[in-house]
């Protein structure tokens, strides 16, 4: 049976995703292939991390392509500005499923090119953060450059939430985009 | 110079904190011994690490200590549950100065030991919140379990949004807290 990149890397995904110190011998029994084979595809579990990073961020730029973030942003109505940030933030809720072990991965915070293409993408959600601070939708007493990281910690939140069990999938999306936007407290 | 299994542990912090992925020489380096000695210390990475972690929930249960989880519990008031969950979450920002990168280390998240104190500590943790739930401090439509995350994913933020200098040491205790109890959208 043919086992092509796509199905090595896919596999690593899900064995790191539950277990992010998983060695490469578990990466190679779930791809279904030997270690010498998974060696071919994937030269170090560095390079398997940098590529599963490089997928993450693939990922994230298509979420604001897919609500085109700068569109947006120069339309600067309230109503679709926040419509696109719940869409936006369900969307990498669900994509913290499938990627969540590279939010926080050493080794993927650490490599210079991602974190390069990771601070242009958290520029280019920035620009859709300080449209919906003019336009009143979210507060402008918090600075813009905290916006992104909120998110990205109620992700880390939601992501670790599920992986233990606390909290059952279906539910999560909604936690995570409630919490962001009303808050914990009671108004 | 006599270096103490302290300063040793100190060093090690500071080191990892700035770098996670930061090499057992790099440490020794901090710590102003050889590799040799540092290996009469700790005898392995993981070691190192799983103490740290150790002490970075040491730290979690002294700041529920400190607040008095239990009593304030049962008193019930809501200006003194709220007064406390504020103390408890600016207290718990500057230990992850500190601690950050115990967070989210791989070791210690699956080291079975830590992780049995980690949920015993939530459930302390949780106390306070179910309490704060009760009083109309904090919403009751979101699940008591989700609350100890919010709270944890708000500090990864935190941690990291310094890390990358994207927000002033000084700023962060009161954006985690605010962003916690009110959200970042608009009322």
């Amino acid at each position: 049976m043919a086992t092509d990149r796509d199905d090595v890397l896919r596999a690593a995904q899900r064995v790191l995703n539950a277990d992010p110190a998983a060695p490469m011998s578990a990466v190679a029994e779930a791809a279904g292939i030997s270690r010498a084979t998974l060696h071919r595809h994937v030269d170090s579990r560095e390079s398997l991390l940098v590529e599963l990073g490089t997928r993450s961020l693939d990922r994230w730029e298509r979420r604001l392509d897919d609500v085109d973030v700068e569109a947006l942003a120069a339309e600067a109505a309230p109503a679709s500005l926040r419509a696109a940030l719940e869409t936006l933030v369900l969307g990498y809720v669900d994509d913290s499923d499938a990627f969540g072990f590279a939010l926080t991965d050493q080794v993927i915070l650490a490599n210079a090119e991602l974190v390069e293409r990771t601070q242009a993408l958290a520029g280019r959600e920035a620009v859709l953060f300080a449209a919906a601070q003019r336009a009143g939708v979210l507060r402008t007493d918090l600075p813009l450059r905290w916006l992104g990281h909120a998110v990205y910690g109620l992700l880390v939140a939601a992501r670790e939430a599920v992986r233990i069990g606390d909290v059952a999938r279906r539910d999560v999306g909604h936690l995570v985009l409630s919490s962001l936007l009303t808050g914990v407290g009671t108004p």
